[in-house]
């Protein structure tokens, strides 16, 4: 007998590329191509540094009242952790405890399934259709939990309230999780949905469109009785979860919204153009409600692509699963990164 | 059936109070008195903000490689993450598969329990001796794992080499966590029996000897198996558990020997001083290696001591639990905090 037998064994989550150069473009981790405002940066340079003697808020309060004024919620039903995967992993644990399996897509973010082995969760994950759309009467059926991103990723499709409605009402029973981490470009938002629901619970996240993937910077919106037992298994786990840095460089951009709007347009505009482009080069491309898209050429392999951008310094996201293996998934650029690419797809 | 039949059930850690008021003197958390090295303050104020748009090191790369440099080792045996909470509690889950007990004292950090509970990891509290000494013959028999805390705490107490060896001698199939949070304060680390022994993983905060208990950092050391089962676990939950901001501050703060040094000293001297000026008044108060006492009085009772200050904005740390219900735990504060503290202990 040694210690390693008893060591954690599992297939854990596999995150985009990290190449070890710096003279790249880096299109694989879904990362805003512009930086955080200028008040954020105000924020963490003019931080009284002695503070952090003291442990920090361990419920953020100050950053979790600046959410709740800005989505015009009250406190109790609002919860930040330390990045949405941080704020996912707790809502798993907290929520789906009934022994039924969980459902989500089959095609939707991979942590899922991650998760869910480790907490011992079972789950279902329910096919999405030949266009990669959620079919929400799938989810009519006995469950312990649905657990639906909107927009969705790899896919980038957004689908409207009804949808949500729909999965909501047959789910009154169990959480329904939105989890609308790449909402603000251009998709609906089902928080006013909470008033009607107390089952459902929305995830956001600060790395897509408040450009803060550095800072680890996550919440989620529901009843109080779910966000107390949000509270219930984060104490379990790690009380202090959000540094104080990061609470205070959170309220700094939540309070800078002309910045927020002005990034989202410039992002969203340079989305429509590369769509456009490479519709033109006769890539199939969903209409994107995120900061990527997900492409597939009419005649060329998508590994092929990938690797051939690669070789040119350009990192696109590729995933070798079934159902999705000829598709690429492009994190949207500066107008200028998506010259290049579309320099180097033409040239291919 | 609601929602809320399966929402998590747990009694979770609760940590120290933190009063709703700035005018006080905190000795309950056991934070640091002084501020962290001024070159952790550079480093935050000069942090390159751009660079939040994208995620961090996913494995905290530079300040993993700054930690082995510092401590001797190799980066693949030290890993790092959000505070020591975080990384015990992927230690729990990465080490403790055996479905044996794991073995800790039933007076130590009281996380441990919750942390069993919540991942359901079978355990036994073994028991102190009425001097609150952890005897490492009780630690001999079948178990699933085992976790000191050395020095202890809430005891405060130390122990040597020998004794660690005894019991990682005891326990060769199974993984020995020895939690060294505030070893920096005049313990003695088990870091030199690393190259001796395999199962053994040493665990270390920032909080307390640095202080920087608001910025979340902790790391462990151990062998290259055991921190690829750390890696497994993390992926497993949260790919990106320590910000860019907190990477970059921790690189600086062990950086700052000299500071560091100095600090300690600090601590330390004010910790004799308030020793033995309680010793004085008939408190017994066992020779402390870390940056709090565990004080009793011979005759005045405990809570009575501990409400007495509170009224006087003094705040200490009173445990409501068997066998140490008649103890304080008194962080050491700064000379004007230990002045104004033996000041109210006198008047009382």
């Amino acid at each position: 007998m040694s210690y390693k037998d008893n060591l954690i064994k599992i297939d854990a989550y596999v995150a985009g590329e990290q190449p070890n150069k710096t003279d790249f473009i880096k299109l694989n981790a879904n990362e805003n191509p512009y930086p955080p405002s200028p008040k954020v940066m105000e924020a963490i340079h003019s931080f009284n540094c002695g503070a952090l003697r003291k442990y920090p808020s361990a419920n953020a309060v100050g950053l979790v009242n600046a959410l709740a004024e800005y989505h015009g919620l009250k406190p109790e039903n609002v919860f930040a952790g330390n990045g949405t995967d941080d704020v996912l992993s707790l809502c798993f644990r907290a929520f789906f405890n009934s022994g039924k399996p969980i459902l989500f897509p089959d095609i939707t973010y991979s942590f899922n399934t991650v998760w869910c082995e480790i907490l011992r969760i079972p789950y279902e994950q329910i096919k999405v259709d030949e266009n990669f759309n959620i079919n929400a009467k799938d989810y009519r059926r006995e469950n312990g939990g649905v657990v639906i991103a909107n927009p969705n990723a790899p896919t980038s499709i957004g689908r409207d309230l009804d949808f949500i409605r729909e999965i909501l009402d047959d789910n009154r029973d169990v959480v329904v999780i939105i989890d609308e981490a790449y909402v603000d470009f251009g998709g609906i938002t089902a928080i006013p949905l909470l008033k009607e629901y107390d089952n459902l619970v929305i995830t956001r996240t600060f790395s897509k469109s408040r450009s803060m993937a550095g800072m680890r910077l996550g919440y989620a919106m529901g009843s109080t009785d779910a966000i107390c037992a949000l509270y219930a298994a984060k104490d379990s786990m790690n009380s202090y979860p959000v540094d104080s840095v990061a609470q205070a460089a959170g309220i700094a951009s939540i309070g800078d919204e002309e910045y927020f709007r002005q990034t989202l347009k410039k992002v969203m505009a340079t989305r429509e153009r590369l769509t456009q482009e490479m519709r033109k080069m006769e890539f199939d491309i969903p209409d994107s409600s995120t900061n990527f898209i997900f492409a597939q050429h009419k005649t060329k392999s998508a590994r092929d692509i990938f690797e051939y951008l690669k070789s040119k310094d350009i990192y696109v996201r590729y995933f070798n699963k079934p159902r999705i293996d000829n598709r690429l998934r492009i994190t949207i650029g500066t107008d200028n990164e998506t010259d290049m690419l579309l320099k180097a797809l033409r040239e291919y």
